[in-house]
């Protein structure tokens, strides 16, 4: 199909794609909002810590941390120096590899992420996981697990 | 259930959730990428141009324009503004209600989004439409429509 020939979509193919746009536009802002308000944390700087958090040793090198967080690496270092800053994670080079940096949870940021995760997981359950039907909840994760594999350059891990 | 006593993601939920928030993260980046590239627009931008080339009269009130962008006023406003400065989108009070205003598509934006849709629909296309089984597709969109009304502040139009 050439871009001068395009298939537009349909009605039904439309309207989920205007409601998954409608989720890009809306949705960030609201996990922001809650996690700004009860935790002092973005949603991005939640997720850094709560990876690292699910850790044996609360340690992960940056770039399998940017897969689990989807963030590119640039922005992962961004946020992770923004999180060092306060205390809430600290950095070193890999031992197994020198080439490479871990990120480290700190006992800090332990507990900061100990304290938001409750409220956090609330949230998530009064906008989408209570809210949907689970066999209509696990299609919409298996579909949108679809759409990650398409965008690729990235490992579902 | 209180929030000292968190009802924990099971897998499923989990899994899911981590999808969802996945594409948050990473779709807008991809969407923004190949409309920058392919037409100098934001997705954003390309969103407020194609849902004012599709009213007859090329015009909306802003307050419905922000409501079928998904976006708050105040960023709206600052993206007309923006679409303004560079011709494609012109502003002024609504006759019929004079505290509204209205934004109109000029004829250099319609060319600029008429342009644009080709490409963005391929995109759409190759990332989730058809990428996408229709009947899961279906459900996809009805559940991200479910969590829009969640989301509230907000009407389906």
């Amino acid at each position: 199909m050439s871009v001068s020939d395009p298939q537009w979509l349909s009605a039904d193919e439309r309207s989920a794609w205007l409601a998954l746009t409608g989720l890009l536009v809306r949705l960030p802002g609201a996990l922001d909002n809650q996690l700004e308000r009860d935790a002092g944390l973005s949603f991005f700087e939640y997720m850094v810590l709560a990876m690292l958090a699910e850790q044996q040793d609360q340690t992960l090198r940056m770039s399998a941390l940017a897969e689990l967080t989807n963030g590119s690496l640039s922005r992962l270092s961004h946020v992770v120096r923004r999180l060092e800053s306060q205390g809430l994670v600290r950095r070193e080079t890999c031992q197994e590899d020198r080439r490479a940096t871990n990120a480290i949870l700190t006992a800090g940021g332990r507990d900061r992420v100990d304290a938001a995760a409750p409220g956090h997981v609330q949230h998530a359950r009064e906008l989408v996981v209570d809210a949907v039907a689970p066999e209509d909840l696990a299609t919409f994760g298996r579909v949108a697990w679809q759409i990650l594999d398409r965008l690729g350059g990235w490992q579902r891990t």
